[in-house]
C-alpha cells in the first residue's frame, strides 16, 4: 500500500498529519495487519518523494497512539488493532482530540462529553476532607519516617490498616498477606511477571480491560479469552478450556467488570473455584469496582468464598484509586504470604517501594473515616447517574440496540445494531462532540465491531442524558445511511438491557 | 548435601532457623550452586525426619532473603550468589538483623552502625520546609487536577520544570524530552524493558548496583561487566568488547559510581562517548549522584558532552531521591523525544503514570528554592562525612587495606588484605554492632571476596569513626587468626587510598 498513499498538497491540512491519517486509518481499518513492518523514515520518504521530517512527525504520532511500537535501532511494526490506541492514557478527551483533530478545528468552543474513561467524578473529590488529610500527616510524628526509604512490602501502618479490615470481612485468611503496589496497574504487572511465565496459557474475559491484557502479552503469555455474558465469565467456555488445557491462571473481574458492567453470581464463583481447584489454577481477582456497588445485594468475592477451602489459590487485587484520588497511586495484592514475599522481590526491583507520602494520606483518609463517607457520597452519585445511564440509552439508542444494566461500577456496555461499527462512528461522534471506547479496543480474540463502553461515573446526569441523546441520533442517522445503500439488517427490535 | 545436614535439637536456636542458617550459609559459600533445585518441603522434611511446617519456615526465610526464588507451583531454586541478598531492601538495619539473629540476641541493646545503605540521611531531612511545601501544595487551586489521572510522562508542571533545568544546563538539547518515573529503579527498569530485548550484550559497570544487574537479568540480556578502577570504568576493557562484539547498551554511572565511588574524567567521558558511537551502542547514564560533589571540579554529564554531536544516542536517568526525600518515589529519564514516547507506552503498562501528589510536592519543594538550600546542607554534611571516612579507613584499617578516595556521592569501596572474606566477615561485624555489604553483593562476573561497600553519607562522623574502628580491629584479629593458621599473605603495606 505504501506507494499508493495519496496525499494533497494543497489542502489546509499539512502533508504529515495527511499521511498520519492514512495510515492510522489502515491500522484501524485492518488493512495493515498486526506486526507488520511500516518502512523506514528514509525509504517512505524515497517511495512517497517527501522529506523525512515529515515522515518522521506523521509516524512519531502513530507511535504516541500505540498504533506502531518502535524497538529503538530496530524499526516500528504496526500494533495489533485491538491494543490500539493507547487506552486509559490520561486524560483521554486530550489525547482523542489530538488524534482526530478536526473535532476540535470545526468546533473549537464546543464541549466534549466523554464517556472515554473508568474513572471517579472529579467534581465529586473532597478536596478539603484531602487538605486535612494530608495536614494531619504532614503534622505527624512519622513523617520523617514516611520521607526515608521504606519497604517493598508497602507502608507498614498501611498494611496493617488493610490486614485488619480484610481479615474483619473474612477476605484475607490467617495465612494471607499484603503488599502495597503503586495501583491496580502495578499489581498487575507485578503478578504477571511473578507468576506468569512466557508460554503460560491464561483466561481472561473477553471484552477485557486492556491494560490486563498487555501486561500478559508483554510476558509472552498465551491468551485465552472467554466471553462476557451480562451474567458475566461464560462458565461453559471456562470450564471447557480448563478440562481440556494446562491453565496457568483465571483472571477475572467478578463484580462491575470492566467493561462490560457485569456481575458474576455466588453461585457461578463457587463453580468457578471449583473448576480452577480441578485444574489446579490459580485465579486473579481483580475486586477494584465492588465497593461501588449502588443497587443490589452484595456478593461475597471469590477470596472470601475461597476461605472456606477447595485447594485453590485466590489472589485479589484492589485500589483506593476508585473511591477516592487515582492520581495518587496505591493499590494492593492480598495472596498467601509465600506469594506476596514472592512478589517483594519483584517488588523491589521495579520500584523499590510505593510512594509513602500517598500511602500515608490514604491511611490518614482511611483511617478518620473520611475515606468511608466519601463512598457513600460517590455511592449516591454513581446510582443517579447509572440510572441516568440506562433511561438515556433506553429512550435514546435505536431498535436493536442492546446494552448491560450493571448495578454498580463505573461502565456499561452497548452493542449496536448492525452494520454500525462503532470504531468507524467513533470520528462522527466526537465531530458531533461525544466520545467513547470502542469495543475492539478490549478485545482478547473476538473484536466487537458493534460493542462500545460507555463510562458514565465521571459525568453528571444532564452530560450523561445530552450524550446518549447524540450518540443515539448519530447511530440512527448511520442506520438510515446503510438503508439507503442497502446494508441495513431489517431489524425492528426496540433498545433492550441485556439483563 | 540434603542428607547430611545435621541439626541440634538441645540448642537455644529454634530448628527452622538452624535449617534456615545451614542452607543459607551453603549458598553464600557457593557450595550450593546457582539455580540449584532446593528439594520440597515433603521431601527434605522426610530426609530430616521433621515436620514439614519446619522446613516451611526455614524456606521462608531463605525466600525473604532472596536466596531461592520460587516460581509457585514448579518448586524453587537457589538464586545465583551475586543476586543474595535483597539488596536496597528497605531498611537494611532491620533486614540484616533478621537475617542474623544472633547479633541481636548477644547484645539486644547494642547499637548497630550501619554501612549498608546509600541513602541520604534522615536527621538532615528538612522537616519543616517539607511541611511548608505540602501546605502550599494543598492550598494551590491545581489540587484537584493533582487528585486526577494523570499522564503516563509525568505531571506536565514538574517535567516543565525539568526541562527548563536541563535545557539550560545544556544537558537537554532541542530534540530532547523528560518522562518522569517512580525513582531511579523504575527509570532503569523502564529503560531496560523498552530498549533491550532477550539476548541483547549490555556492558555495565563490575562491580555495579544490583539494582540494574536484576532488571537486565531479568529481561534475559547478557551482562558483561567490565572492571571499575579507581578512575572509573576500564576503558581498554570496553573499548575490546564494543569493536568485537555487538554491544546493545553501556550502562555506566560516571560521576561517584555505586558502589565504589569512582569517577570518570571528561577525557574517558569523551573516549566513552566516541567508543559507542563507532560501536552503534547506545549508553545510559545514571547522573543520581552527580549532584553530590562535594570537592574538586564538576565534569560534564555524558549527556551534557553528547550535545556536541557524535551521533551516540545518551538517555540520562535521574532523580530526587539522593538529596531529598527517597521516601517520595520521582525520578526521571532524560532521551530523544522519539525514545520517550516508547517510554511512555511502556510505563502506561507499568503503573498508568507515578504519583502526582509526590510530583508536585517535589516541583514545589524545588521552584522555591528550597531544595536547593538543603542540597548545600547535604553537600556540607557530605564533605564531613566523606572526610571522617577517609580518615577513620586510614587510621584503622590494617597494612595491606585499600580503599577508593571518591570526591561526592555516598559510597567508598574497601579492599582489605588476604585472605579476609567480606561475606564470612559481616557476621562477625554484626555481632560487634558494624553492618556494610559485602563485595560479592554487586558483582557481575567477578566477586571480590576482599572487597566491601562503606555507604557513608547516612551517618554522622562520630559513628563513622567508631565503626570502621571496629571494622580495622576485626580484620586486623581476622589476619592474626589467619596468619597463625598460617593463611597469612606477609603482607606489609600500610592502608592506601586507591587513587
Amino acid at each position: 500500500m505504501w506507494a499508493h498513499i495519496q496525499l494533497n498538497a494543497g489542502s489546509a491540512t499539512p502533508i504529515y498529519r495527511q499521511l498520519y491519517e492514512k495510515i492510522r486509518d489502515s491500522v484501524l481499518s485492518g488493512d495493515l495487519a498486526d506486526g507488520v513492518r511500516i518502512p523506514a523514515t528514509r525509504e517512505l520518504a524515497g517511495l512517497l518523494r517527501l522529506n523525512r521530517t515529515t515522515v518522521s512527525a506523521a509516524y512519531e504520532l502513530l507511535e504516541k497512539d500505540g498504533l506502531v511500537r518502535g524497538h529503538v535501532g530496530r524499526g516500528s511494526f504496526v500494533a495489533r488493532p485491538s491494543a490500539v490506541p493507547q487506552l486509559q492514557r490520561s486524560r483521554p478527551q486530550v489525547e482523542f482530540a489530538e488524534l482526530t483533530p478536526r473535532a476540535a478545528d470545526a468546533a473549537p468552543s464546543r464541549e466534549l462529553i466523554s464517556f472515554a474513561s473508568s474513572r471517579p467524578a472529579g467534581d465529586l473529590f473532597p478536596v478539603d476532607e484531602f487538605r486535612q488529610t494530608v495536614a494531619e500527616v504532614s503534622a505527624s510524628p512519622e513523617l520523617a519516617s514516611i520521607l526515608q526509604l521504606g519497604s517493598p512490602l508497602g507502608y507498614e501502618p498501611l498494611r496493617h490498616w488493610l490486614r485488619a479490615q480484610l481479615r474483619a470481612s473474612q477476605t484475607a485468611g490467617p495465612e494471607d498477606d499484603v503488599l502495597i503496589s503503586s495501583g491496580c496497574q502495578q499489581a498487575m504487572d507485578l503478578l504477571v511477571r511473578t507468576l506468569i511465565q512466557p508460554g503460560d496459557l491464561t483466561l481472561l474475559e473477553d471484552p477485557v480491560y486492556p491494560g490486563l491484557r498487555e501486561v500478559l502479552h508483554r510476558e509472552g503469555a498465551r491468551l485465552a479469552g472467554i466471553p462476557v455474558t451480562p451474567s458475566g465469565l461464560d462458565l461453559n467456555e471456562a470450564a471447557r478450556l480448563l478440562r481440556r488445557e494446562r491453565v496457568r491462571a483465571v483472571f477475572v473481574t467478578p463484580s462491575f467488570q470492566n467493561p462490560t458492567g457485569s456481575t458474576l453470581s455466588r453461585t457461578a464463583r463457587l463453580e468457578l473455584l471449583r473448576l480452577a481447584a480441578e485444574a489446579g489454577a490459580l485465579v486473579v481477582e481483580n475486586d477494584v469496582y465492588s465497593p461501588l456497588r449502588y443497587e443490589g445485594e452484595p456478593v461475597p468475592s471469590i477470596k472470601q468464598l475461597s476461605q472456606a477451602g477447595g485447594g485453590v489459590e485466590v489472589v485479589q487485587v484492589g485500589s483506593f484509586s476508585k473511591i477516592a484520588f487515582p492520581g495518587l497511586r496505591v493499590g494492593w495484592v492480598l495472596g498467601s504470604s509465600r506469594l506476596i514475599d514472592a512478589c517483594a522481590g519483584g517488588k523491589q526491583w521495579m520500584d523499590l517501594h510505593s510512594d509513602q507520602l500517598s500511602q500515608a494520606v490514604l491511611l490518614r483518609f482511611a483511617e478518620s473515616g473520611r475515606l468511608e463517607a466519601h463512598r457513600h457520597r460517590v455511592l449516591a452519585a454513581g446510582a443517579a447517574r447509572l440510572a441516568a445511564a440506562l433511561a438515556a440509552c433506553l429512550a435514546n439508542l435505536p431498535e436493536g440496540s442492546e446494552f448491560t444494566r450493571p448495578q454498580g461500577g463505573m461502565n456499561l456496555w452497548v452493542r449496536l445494531p448492525k452494520p454500525v461499527d462503532t470504531s468507524a462512528l467513533l470520528r462522527t461522534a466526537e465531530e458531533h462532540g461525544v466520545m467513547y471506547l470502542p469495543g475492539r479496543y478490549f478485545a482478547v480474540g473476538r473484536p466487537d465491531p458493534a460493542g462500545l463502553r460507555l463510562s458514565f461515573a465521571g459525568l453528571d446526569e444532564e452530560r450523561i442524558a445530552r450524550g446518549v441523546a447524540i450518540l443515539g441520533s448519530l447511530v440512527a442517522a448511520e442506520l438510515r445511511r446503510a438503508a439507503g445503500y442497502g446494508l441495513g439488517n431489517g431489524l425492528s427490535r426496540p433498545a433492550t438491557a441485556m439483563v
